[in-house]
């Protein structure tokens, strides 16, 4: 757990820039949170970090941190950051990658606001994305999927806006399951305001999320950032409905660049709002998905039973050998893991051989099978049933 | 050119023994028509081929080949065989293929009635296959493909029976288009007996093939036999609609076992009779096509431009810069538009090799501009201001 100051240190560097911000990542890697804020602040950082100076010119004097944790502890929110346990650690890896970080890395912290732990409300998420001008049919198909989704014991994810994502936000919340809307303003603003009730509601039991410091209104290059959050924290993304260019297309491209498994819904080839998804699955780019079943076959695809095979209820078989039963990409992973002691998932990485991304899914899927599990210091082999 | 005892003998060996069969194919190759006929009917054939004995048996004794002749001869028909220059040779040689002669090798020959000479009609052909029991939203989608495929030059292929096949037979029809009926029974037979007019339609200037002598019944193996030939004789298949199983998906996997492209058309994913097809794509087996372009794409994959490139359009422009500030599809349909003369917005679609629609909304466009003008015997181009 972080004291205050740190806490405060994270509020200060999460806004001093907009976010995201790779330098600002950087820094505070390199000289801890209480430095780095203080570095900015003093306008005084070390050599190898000068970039940090000009993207936080503009913020810097002003430090609304303390403000920004009031505010939001008034409507129940909070903010969570890398050293905090439910930081969703490695979900977000892939947006630490040379490719990705360019264009929307790391986020530098992540306001949230609900009851739901955020490492456990996105280790099991769909994300479901599509036009806000859904047709009857794509609301339809949307509500039965998301219905399913949660019965299955999968979270929700989208991001808050009408049309698809509205009524897989709704259609979640009337199963009793967990949603998360990820926001591309502050967590203490309903936007759209027409979904101000829904965003409560969603907030009283699963969790409104935003990198945005409480007061940040929406703007056009938010949503596309915040696309790129809905695909790192989905385990899988399915496109419902999607017009020939829409903010559904560019969160099904953060899926792609992220290795996100992505499936699209297609539609009647008449309909407008089917054109996109028919375009993807045309072009290999996405996986033609019918139903919930297909979306969480995506995610995984070893036909791992889900809900029913989270750990401590491994799948193993009797007699068998342990590793029976793994695909060999898992069997790779697993052979990876120390007998003893924890690792990284770059150090996994480096003794398999795989990349980030293969790594990252293994692990994944043996952690959903009982056979590795997280701990505060890395992932480590489960102890024997 | 055959004469008048060779084509006899080639209808005794197209009835002798249940088609396909490759014993007699082999038969035929080994010792030519006349010969195998002889070696047939006196029970003796040279010692490599006594396979050919115990599959004439039945039928040997009853040589209806000069009544087969004459029934179909009445009805405009003809046996079309491999000595014949109309014979579609090329087409039909992935079905002699060790793994596919197996199962349904070549036909020994062909009925068929109708005008059209039969290399001629499946040389650009899309075999367009769907559910009997077809919904609207099928029976229109392939109406606007089939229609779009004449208009394309294409020839429209397909089985003859209700739902995705009548409606996909009757557009191309409709569209002064050749239209291709391949009946699992005889070509002097009505099946379905509700499609005798449109069947007698098709006769009358496209083609109704079949391997099986005029009178022969409709039976279930002689379906899964006909669709095979479907497969072989078309340029690309098309699935409209496809329930989870149905005789679409068998002429669909003849398709990938022959080689020939396979397109599926997406629908609801609420409709019964859209399982099939999405299940093809989803597995890989089918690409997601959605219109007559899409499925024209996958036969010709580099663009050649077919019927396109009829010549006799003179690609204008030269002196005047009259056509400067047309976009690209508006200068093909104005390039399609004679100097002198109307023309029917099929025959400049034919020209232009573009749809319908795009015809239309390129007409539009130039009569908005003053470009072209509409009088009482078609489009023509307006006269110079």
């Amino acid at each position: 757990m972080i004291d205050e100051q740190q806490r405060r240190a994270w509020a200060y560097l999460a806004a001093v820039a907009e976010p995201p911000n790779a330098a600002i990542v950087a820094l505070i890697a390199d000289v801890g949170v209480l430095e780095a804020a203080r570095a900015v602040q003093s306008r005084s950082v070390p050599p190898l970090h000068q970039a940090v100076l000009q993207v936080t010119e503009a913020r810097c004097a002003t430090n609304t941190a303390a403000a920004d944790l009031d505010a939001v502890g008034r409507i129940g929110g909070r903010l969570v950051t890398p050293d905090d346990d439910e930081w969703p650690g490695w979900q977000l890896l892939s947006l630490g990658n040379a490719d990705t970080a360019a264009k929307g890395g790391e986020p530098t912290a992540l306001w949230v606001r609900g009851p739901a732990r955020l490492d456990d409300a996105v280790a099991r998420s769909v994300g479901m994305v599509g036009s806000r001008a859904a047709s009857a049919y794509g609301e339809h198909v949307t509500a039965s999927i998301s219905g399913d989704l949660v019965v299955d014991g999968w979270s929700v994810m989208s991001g808050g806006a009408y049309g698809i994502d509205g009524v897989a936000h709704r259609n979640a919340l009337a199963g009793d399951g967990t949603t998360v809307a990820v926001l591309a303003c502050g967590i203490d603003r309903d936007y759209p305001t027409g979904h101000a009730r829904l965003l409560a509601e969603i907030a009283r039991t699963g969790l409104v999320v935003s990198e945005y410091a409480p007061g940040t209104s929406a703007a056009k290059h938010r949503f596309l950032t915040r696309n790129r959050l809905v695909a790192a924290l989905s385990r899988v993304v399915a496109v419902v409905e999607a017009g020939r260019r829409s903010g559904a297309a560019n969160t099904a491209a953060w899926a792609r660049k992220l290795g996100t498994p992505l499936g699209a819904v297609p539609g009647p080839v008449t309909s407008a709002t089917s054109v996109g998804c028919h375009r993807m699955i045309a072009d290999g780019l996405a996986q033609l998905v019918t139903d919930a079943s297909d979306i969480v076959r995506l995610a995984e695809p070893d036909g791992e039973s889900g809900a029913g095979a989270v750990p401590g209820v491994p799948a193993r078989g009797g007699s068998g050998k342990r590793t029976d039963g793994m695909d060999p990409r898992q069997l790779r992973v697993y052979d990876a893991i120390p007998a003893k002691g924890a690792v990284t998932i770059g150090e996994v990485a480096f003794a398999a051989g795989l990349d980030i991304g293969a790594v990252r899914s293994g692990l994944a899927a043996l952690e959903a099978r009982g056979f590795v599990t997280l701990g505060g210091s890395g992932w480590m082999l489960a102890p024997r049933q």
